[in-house]
């Protein structure tokens, strides 16, 4: 069988520069079915397709109309970054056309007539000196970087860069990518050190522009756009913003020491340092990113993978202050996190990076979109309390329609499109191929000497733990290394190949990787077998929100309570007994086809409090769980807000 | 020995009507040293006189000038309720000018002048028909009112009207009064039911205005005033500013279950419904207050008084969501609360509102301002994290000096001036004497039959149990009731009268008040012995914030740790250990003089998490506090932050 499109690794993002200094470079997978396929689906279906009514009702095609001079009336939208879900939209239907066949669906037809015709709008409303963006050209006259803190510019800018470079490799057409150069070489003209010649010396309030630069040139080879990206970098935390955590410019990334301030500004920037660090070998920025990773994982991630503590600016909060009911875990950020967590897997081929991403895409990340593929969540909690009023707006933790502020909807849009650049990799030397995800589908590679390797796999995965691969493709007599990711959640596993039979006591694992260094033939079949016996996690004692607490999860999945499987109450005086086996039920008439935990509870009895809830610790000491017991149903926690509202919870007292 | 001073009653706030439907009226007391004493000086000799000063240099003073046409320039300050700083302030000097002598002190004097000074410039600054509000006047052109939901005009005739109504009871001068009377005039002749032939039907996005007409009707005899406050408070909740909770209009509070949306606007409305039930005998508003304190301070009510868990919008939050590090307890919002209380203290003669009073002066509310009366906290966090990265602004938990929205200072300026009328009561029957907080000084009454009351107290409360009382004035021969409130922490108690002593067993004990009924003499003596034994607390289980944990209290006292106490280490990795008794120690070399709790604790050896801070809960059971035996000592609460930044924790985890 011989592989599908050899030249899918082009049509994704982060295409590395050829001196790039990374241990990975990106693969590509086709993924034909299962359960990423299935969201896919939905995402190709009918998120996408609805975008573009969408962003004119929204009035930001009406916007580029403004700019463009070819209709009138009032600037629509409340931010200045209103242009940014314009470019994520149309990298999100760049990304789809990728996957496209040369005649093309009717769909499919219709989505690249659809991108030509938003492409034109967005090509129509740049200024001749490349300038681009609809807020300050229509609503502030004119007026260009006057508030580089709010203004979002070179965010807007950053978009652009991103969605020129996917229309680029996903068409091979120039239009939107020259706009996109217009307006970085614009950029580049006005902004440098001083003493650079350059008029200003300046960065965004919201960092994104960086990494898009970097990519702009490994799309485009020009070299310069790398040292603005680097300019750019490096003047975050000298104050040029006023010194804010909120805008990344407290401290310089270089000399920080965990992630703080506002969540997304502070991913996206370390996504462009870690590109930088890539492409210009800067180990001192390798360094600073690893070392923020390792905080940021260790001290203010929550088990979703979700990111961000506080609703008041969006911030990450302090180490360990991980809340649940007032959790931001804004999707934008799950999107950022798993953005810069690649980068940093390809940059140091370390497992550990993809663990987080597939925790991430599991749960944070989905979680921001409905099962329909219409309705979202900006905020990911992971609590609704029993009696919670909701506030409505973009902040709502109930699923909306499309946001004010509609950052997330085509993030996620753009990333599920390109989904398949994230899931495999071959190393620098070109020795072999790794799985990071697994889906089914044919991963495909090009090795160091040319030659060309294929797996298929066939997975139930999540729902089940088998992964069967067969070597479609492969050099006749030469040796390479098939690397599967061992999931930091996994106890148990084993993997059959050929003859041999590992697992976890035994297995050849390496920083994560269960190496399989074979000469290989046509038809060889590698099972790997994942144990997902349910589970019950704890936190570290300093997670204060989640004391006396465990969650369930099964493989990669955190699993949740929902009232509405929880008929005669709440959830908040709900004890989950621990010492009763957890039970796993398949449920495929449930939320799209789910796997269910169920475990053992009771309601417990909550004594007249009086007017205060507060009482000695000596006198009463907590009352044994008592009161009726409750067969506690736990549903996949990215499918959770999809049936009725009502309370849910991710963590369980035990007591 | 003679009552100090007979007519003091009528120079405080909350002076009842003459139909007013009350279980008690509020009577005064002459505080003359110990703990409130000192606070009270503070307030006096630097928090109030610096006041001008203050108010000059943020601006709002100029502002004032701008509307009068005595100045020119730009108006200053970000709000459009900056007047009200004026306002509070004027209310605070008023009240202290109250506590003067006939002759007045140079201080006093110049107090004095201070006041007649910026009374002329706000009298200056208002409009021929009656309307004032420097922000609409000066920065919006002279619009009004078409922006009810932010403009806050009426907020701010609220605060003005409240400052009238203490400048004529301290003063009996009517300069103020006349300008608050002029605006109350125009708001009646604007505002009105559809149908009323008044021009608008509306309401202003922060209550207050309802709260302060009811004074000015108590002030004036002006039955209308009643009236327009009760066509405010009713018109809440019917969508006026859109329904939404954040401006109490999602839900009329007749119909409200619990307290919800911004906390000081729901509590000013709740303060200004409840005036409105004690001068109307609405039994339906009535019920709706106490049912709406009832399930506030049950569900939604930190340990210290503090009310509000969102910094974002300011919100009260759902019930039970009780959050440590981000708890918002607004200080103006515990003022509110106790205005609110008190009002239903008198209205129904219940001692539980005098409880929550006397738990928030002491923690939620005094922690508000620095021990040296400059600095102040606008939010009161349960929790400062180890690793805190502090955003600064007004939201800080770090005490400052002034802030943008300068609600606070002014606030608990006018409430510490206030004071002594908020201690002690009358019944409605005039057939006693109710003692609500316990200080040293007199407390004194007008009994029915014209007879005068007084009894002499003196205390080292908070730190010490005993209360002796000292009968100074009585009528000679018919009987009236002594009540004192024993509190609502208290465990154990003993009180002597005369040759009876009681104690917890056999007391007489109504609804919280020990009554104390004889026919008194001069000097007799009663001597109230509160038990201070330092305990532990718990929290009911639905407060998921503090699973695990205990607080450390003392009488009416909530203690913390803080960081300078522990060297070695920071708060986070800290464990109590419970079944070691707790030790008092008196620290007159401390913060002013406090008593500190010293208990056993352990720093928790915290094993290496690695990247990911979540664990296996069968694997690794949490282990036993292990690692280095730390002494731990407690200080109380509204003492923290006046040494040094660092972190902070009032609940600490047991194991």
């Amino acid at each position: 069988m011989p592989r599908t499109r050899s030249t899918l690794p082009a049509r994704g993002p982060v295409r590395l520069g050829p001196d790039a200094r990374a241990a990975l470079r990106p693969a590509t997978a086709d993924v034909r079915t299962g359960f990423w396929h299935a969201r896919r689906e939905v995402n190709a279906r009918t998120s996408i397709p609805q975008g573009p009514g969408l962003l004119e009702s929204a009035g930001n095609l009406h916007n580029l109309r403004l700019a463009a001079g070819t209709a009138q009336g009032e600037f629509e939208g409340a931010y200045p970054f209103v242009d940014t879900d314009v470019y994520k939209w149309l990298e999100a239907a760049s990304w789809q056309l990728a996957q496209g066949g040369e005649q093309g669906t009717p769909e499919e037809r219709q989505l690249a007539a659809d991108v030509d015709r938003i492409v034109s709008l967005v090509a129509g409303a740049q200024q001749p000196d490349g300038y681009l963006n609809t807020w300050f050209q229509v609503r502030k006259g004119g007026e260009r970087y006057k508030d580089l803190r709010w203004g979002h510019e070179l965010y807007c800018a950053g978009h652009l860069i991103q969605a020129a470079v996917a229309h680029h490799r996903a068409t091979g057409r120039d239009e939107l990518l020259d706009v996109a150069r217009r307006f970085a070489d614009h950029i580049d003209s006005v902004f440098g050190l001083p003493g650079s010649g350059k008029p200003m010396d300046g960065i965004d309030g919201h960092p994104e522009v960086e990494t898009a630069l970097v990519e702009l040139y490994r799309e485009t080879g020009e070299r310069r756009y790398v040292d603005l990206a680097g300019y750019f970098v490096d003047r975050y935390g000298h104050g040029l913003l006023g010194g804010e955590a909120y805008c990344q410019d407290r401290v310089p990334l270089r000399e920080a020491t965990n992630v703080e301030g506002h969540a997304v500004r502070q991913l996206y920037l370390l996504a462009g340092a870690t590109d930088l660090a890539t492409e210009t070998g800067d180990a001192e920025l390798r360094a600073a990113a690893e070392r923020l990773w390792q905080a940021m994982t260790a001290t203010k991630t929550h088990l979703t993978g979700g990111l961000g503590a506080h609703h008041d600016e969006e911030d990450f909060g302090d180490p360990f202050e991980l809340p649940n009911e007032r959790a931001y875990c804004e999707t934008c950020a799950a999107i950022a996190s798993i953005h810069w967590s690649w980068r940093l897997a390809l940059l140091t081929g370390e497992a550990r990076y993809s663990d987080l991403i597939e925790r991430t895409l599991y749960n944070g990340f989905l979680a921001g979109v409905s099962l329909d593929g219409e309705s979202w969540l900006y905020v990911n909690p992971l609590q609704v309390r029993d009696g919670h009023t909701d506030t409505g707006g973009d902040q709502s933790a109930r699923r909306t329609r499309w946001f004010r502020c509609a950052c997330c909807p085509p993030n996620v849009m753009r990333l599920l499109a390109g989904l398949e650049h994230y899931l495999s990799s071959t190393d620098a030397g070109g020795q072999g191929l790794q799985i990071h995800q697994y889906v089914t589908g044919q991963y495909a590679a090009d090795l160091a000497d040319g030659a060309s390797v294929a797996v298929r796999a066939e997975t139930d995965y999540p729902w089940h733990g088998t992964i069967a691969l067969t070597v479609e493709e492969t050099p006749a007599d030469s040796p390479w290394t098939l690397s599967l990711r061992i999931p930091q959640w996994c106890r148990e596993y084993r993997v059959r190949c050929g003859s041999r039979t590992y697992d976890q006591t035994d297995a050849p694992l390496a920083d994560g990787w269960l190496r399989l260094e074979r000469t290989w033939a046509p038809g060889d079949r590698v099972v790997l077998e994942l144990g997902l016996e349910p589970r019950l996690t704890a936190a570290d004692p300093r997670v204060d929100a989640v004391r006396g607490c465990v969650a369930i999860e099964r493989g990669p999945l955190v699993y949740c309570l929902e009232q509405v499987d929880h008929p005669g109450g709440g959830l908040d005086d709900i004890v989950i007994d621990t010492a009763r086996p957890l039970a796993v039920k398949q449920r495929p008439d449930l939320l799209g086809g789910v796997t269910t935990v169920v475990a053992a509870g009771r309601r417990r009895q909550i004594p007249d409090i009086g007017w205060w809830p507060y009482r000695s610790a000596e006198a009463a000491p907590e009352p044994a769980p008592s009161g009726e017991p409750v067969e506690l149903t736990a549903i996949p926690y990215y499918a959770w807000a999809n049936r009725q509202d009502g309370s849910m919870r991710v963590w369980l007292p035990t007591s």
